[in-house]
């Protein structure tokens, strides 16, 4: 099958068929998306080598499970043992001996087929084309923020970022609380929130501080400190940047204020796949360019531009 | 009066007695407690200069509240506006409008005679001595850690640092949990822990990573990044150095791990009384120095050396 392989430098290659292990499906992939994790992984982020891709789409083309066969699915990208402490603490996205899909040990979707742990899977409902259904793995990442924080109606939270996730988180958040301002540096990008009445600021202007909840999605190290300056004493700051870059932090004024910090990482397939169908999350214009798999590498290239937001493949 | 002013160095000299502001009663200091922060600000920390010293029992010589005219008391040191947003949210720790005892705007206890708003004080019970008394406000920083943080007797708890604050958390938190290690850099303070049957670890030592709690009380910038080395997976780092320097972190290792963490500053006074009184929490053998206000200088040249713990100032 034809894949793209990450060793040093991406490039659309010849690779075998994946075969699938006991438990596992193999998928034919529809349509995969491109992340900033995948970009970060190619400047060295994790030392991945392989396939490279985790957000996708795709056919079970072979399964032991009837229910699967021939269904349309996406998949959830951390497999796991179910034996060590974490998966036995039911907390199996942090299994000690987890692969992570196209980022830790595990081949991805950036290819015709890809295989997982059936387990994973969840089937798509007919109603969602491909290029939304390819959101459900970014927008289970916004969910996840519900899952650690409350967020009820009075409070007053910024979203700092205007990218593929700022914008998700900035949606999801919003049908908790309409005190809501997304901080980002793209006026294109904010104006895409403005269209659901999200209220945007631009990264230059001024904010009033001390809001209860600051998400930090900006793909930048930088973030965090700005984050600390803009949250209410006993306030929560949500960490989404797996940026590996040694900042310079005063942890002082935090211990002080009592700021709660919280790392933030996979979610629930469930409420994404939902809000989703409902077209309550509205994914569609986030897709801004669709590349063939023939085209992957110019479309990778394509995806770090500051004119692009979503860059899709259709394999 | 006489009073140790701090303006660059600590000063032992004649003052004019304080006057106490409506709803303020005047304080007679009867025992005073040497604190790190103490020696932070004598560093330039909050650049405060005044009074020094926020750890205190005293006996009420004015007050227009007849149930405090001459009672025993300690204080809580943030002095509150209750007009503010946080005082009308009920953080009235973190009032935008505070002054804090000896710290910020406000002269502190290493003097004959301090004011305090009446409704900072709380009666100290009679079985109580005034060294024992001293320690009200820091066992009050240490449960501060039990309203943030669920701590239930399942939780392995690792302390981070042996000095006064340390040993305060490990002896509250060993309440709630056996399976806790305080780890420090001193035997002899480490003994005082194995006394109370509280396990302990040199810094030196391996540790096994991956508990549940991490509280962080070395006093020291570098204390955080051990802190998460060792906190597992959606474990909670409790934060209680406030020094101020810059540290190099990274914090993609956090947020993938998803763990929490949480600034952690004063605390609530009547379970660390309480504690005090029922015998549960067990400080005199903290208390390693004794001057009159007379040697304050040389007690708080005393209080930064590796063989003293608290040092106490009898007024």
């Amino acid at each position: 099958m034809r894949a793209v392989v990450f060793n040093g430098t991406p490039k659309l290659t010849k690779v075998p068929d994946p075969s699938p292990a006991a438990g596992e499906a193999l998928v034919r992939v529809l349509s995969a998306g491109i992340c900033n994790t995948d970009l970060e992984i190619m400047k060295g982020y994790m030392r991945f080598s392989g396939v490279l891709g985790h957000e996708f789409v795709g056919i079970v083309e072979t399964s032991s499970n009837s229910h699967l066969q021939g269904k349309r699915v996406v998949g959830e990208i951390n497999c796991v043992c179910h034996q060590c402490e974490y998966c036995q603490l039911e907390m199996p996205h942090h299994c000690l001996n987890r692969t992570v899909l196209g980022i830790a040990g595990r081949d991805g979707v950036f290819a015709e087929y890809v295989v997982l742990p059936e387990e994973n899977l969840h089937l798509v409902p007919q109603s969602i084309p491909d290029d939304v259904a390819v959101f459900t793995e970014p927008a289970a990442a916004a969910y996840r923020i519900l899952e650690q924080v409350e967020v009820s109606a009075e409070d007053r939270v910024i979203v700092l970022g205007d990218g593929k996730l700022g914008q998700l988180v900035a949606q999801v958040l919003h049908m908790q609380t309409k005190n809501l301002i997304c901080v980002g540096k793209h006026r294109w990008k904010l104006d895409l929130l403005n269209r659901h009445h999200i209220q945007t600021a631009h990264a230059g202007e001024p904010l009033a501080r001390g809001v209860d909840v600051v998400v930090e999605a900006t793909g930048s190290y930088e973030g965090f400190s700005r984050a600390l300056e803009l949250v209410r004493p006993e306030g929560t700051v949500v960490l989404k940047t797996t940026v590996a870059h040694p900042t310079a932090l005063d942890m002082s004024h935090p211990v002080v204020d009592e700021v709660k910090i919280v790392g933030s990482r996979c979610g629930p397939f469930r409420p994404a796949l939902d809000a989703l169908t409902m077209g309550t999350l509205d994914v569609k214009p986030l897709v801004t360019e669709t590349y063939s798999l023939d085209d992957a590498e110019t479309a990778l290239e394509r995806a770090t531009a500051d004119d692009v937001m979503k860059v899709v493949l259709h394999i």
